[in-house]
């Protein structure tokens, strides 16, 4: 509060809180990382988890790469280190709007363990906004789309497998890069024999079930 | 549309857009930068601005040095690239906020034109997500808020300009450092004589005008 006495006028507003604005939009604010392999359809679900939620009065938002590789880490590659501050740039924002109440899916292959695991270290670590302690309810919810690497390379929709068997693309993840399934991830999605509806009302039914779709 | 093909099943989700989130939300997304000497008042107005909107039933967010200089910009100095590259992320951060239909004030004393004129760039560049052409409203509005550094030195809350003065602080903006007023602000806001209450009418008041403050 203290910015607030930097005018010289007594009048002060009340700064608002996440339970203020998660009052307003009558759900909490929550990061919902999806992780998984190239085609596992983390996108798909994403997409249509907001179509879910929207259609439910709520407020949903997609972190993808299609509004963050060509905007907020334009500026990185793709070596060890920028993949690592890549995943850690888009953690800081999910939890900026899981902040502001939304419902926010990622939708990234984000392959590492470390590198999920210091995201949710993130949001364990709270806001940084003054007001009361947080409900008890964590702010990261991670998701596991599994399938197999056989099941995503069937389907190769970009023909990004293909490059990598020809070895076009190189440390391509499940091909010649590893992927680090979660331990303890808060749900597992197996996308293989599964409609996406299925997934999708699996997903939301989660977040029901656990008081994030009411405020 | 892409990746919905990656899945085995012919279900398809729309595609949430913007538009969709600002009729849930009854409002316009829209960036507020906010630039303004240190002591200016950004943060003050900015604050009451939200609590000005929330009581009004609408979604507003502060972004400011609290939740992204320990957050997602925590790997920057104060260099002159740093300096440029912490607006430039402030900057794509808030244009995501905006695209998912809020309204969101930024509170940075962001001194050089360039830099701003670059966050003015990458709203009007438009949202990457499909959907309809954006609404004629422009999705940044740029406020000065307007204090003379005597008035701003004379508050001196964080006795920054007191540490300027005596040297501790190298290039302080308004004493050791540049400020680039802006030339063609949407808005200026002189905070010199005036109550926060009356800043944050005129700013709300602007906003209402415009057409932000419904869908």
């Amino acid at each position: 509060m203290a910015e607030q006495r930097a005018t010289n006028i007594t009048w002060h507003a009340q700064t608002v809180t996440r339970e203020d604005r998660e009052k307003l939009l009558g759900q909490r604010g929550v990061t919902v990382w999806l992780t998984g392999l190239s085609g596992s359809g983390k996108s798909t679900i994403a997409v249509a988890a907001e179509q879910a939620l929207l259609s439910r009065g709520r407020l949903a938002y997609v972190l993808d790469g299609d509004n963050i590789r060509h905007g907020l880490n334009k500026n990185l590659g793709f070596s060890p280190e920028d993949r690592t501050e890549n995943i850690r740039r888009i953690g800081e924002v999910a939890k900026l709007f899981a902040d502001a109440g939304l419902v926010v899916f990622t939708s990234f292959i984000s392959p590492y363990r470390a590198d999920r695991d210091l995201v949710r270290a993130i949001h364990d670590a709270g806001s940084e906004a003054p007001g009361p302690p947080s409900h008890p309810l964590g702010r990261f919810v991670e998701v596991h789309v599994a399938a197999s690497v056989e099941t995503c390379e069937s389907r190769d929709v970009k023909g990004l497998y293909k490059k990598a068997r020809a070895g076009e693309i190189k440390e391509f993840t499940g091909i010649s890069a590893p992927y680090e399934a979660p331990l303890e991830p808060e749900l597992v999605i197996e996308t293989g024999d599964e409609p996406v509806e299925k997934s999708v009302e699996r997903l939301v039914g989660y977040l029901d079930a656990q008081g994030y779709l009411r405020s």
